[in-house]
């Protein structure tokens, strides 16, 4: 605890996954007072036909 | 905001999803008075051996 | 199956719960081939000081 | 009613689904008073470049 | 991991959910091989009129 | 998109918030390449009596 769940457009390298959840580690720690180690970043991915703003698909954007 | 997962078992077409994200923003906007550019829609897909009712799986229903 | 998650911003009454739960089922019912009684709607509420755009709470706008 | 999500590592067999969503929903069942008919499991399963701990993905350790 | 949220209606006591988490710890812990302690579970409690299937909110059935 | 869920305990003040999304957002959109102001945080708190790890409740530890 915390407990970070990343939804995003899947696509990404394992590098940037890596950088991810290394910041994104080091931001909620360092503001909410959480030790590193407590903390559990998930990342789901998602294609472009399964997400959609305004009605839209963003795979018809 | 507001922010719409719609979880369903894998399997259906680009124009079922086209038309399903645009009339659930539709059926958001009218009854909570959102506009409809502000309201996401996210669609997670599930195995039928992901899924049990009752304790079994709708793989095995 | 499907199941709906609906995450707003809390304040909405009774009556639009009530709307909102019944035209987001009939939505779905008809664009993805599901039963009525099978669908299931789940509203999620939040506060303006849990959720943020571009770094920036909805409290703070 | 309750919904229960599961979310682990891929890699599971059927079998090993199948008595995890017969064992959850009965452990639910007998101690939150709940008909076992009525109780859902889904299993959303990740990659292990998709979760960390630390900071670091499970996929580097 | 494995995670687990249990999405249930509220008003169970603190015994119920004391024997709840412990007994869906050993479940999942039993069925895929996982260490007891590191599995979590978090209980996500809804209000009635937060809550619909086929259309109709809990709250008026 | 992308969209970010924290579930962490309750009692951060607003100033924590203020910086926790703040932080985040910025994490996202450094190792990801994402831009900031299509980026979404959202918190979730919970009590400590719906939270268990190794199937004892936080409440009890």
């Amino acid at each position: 605890m915390p407990t970070v769940i990343v939804k995003m457009f899947e696509g990404r390298s394992l590098d940037q996954k890596r950088a991810l959840v290394k910041k994104v580690t080091q931001a909620v720690s360092e503001t909410v007072n959480a030790k590193e180690e407590s903390i559990i970043v998930m990342i789901e991915e998602m294609k472009k036909e399964n997400y959609s703003s305004g009605g839209i698909l963003s795979a018809d954007k």
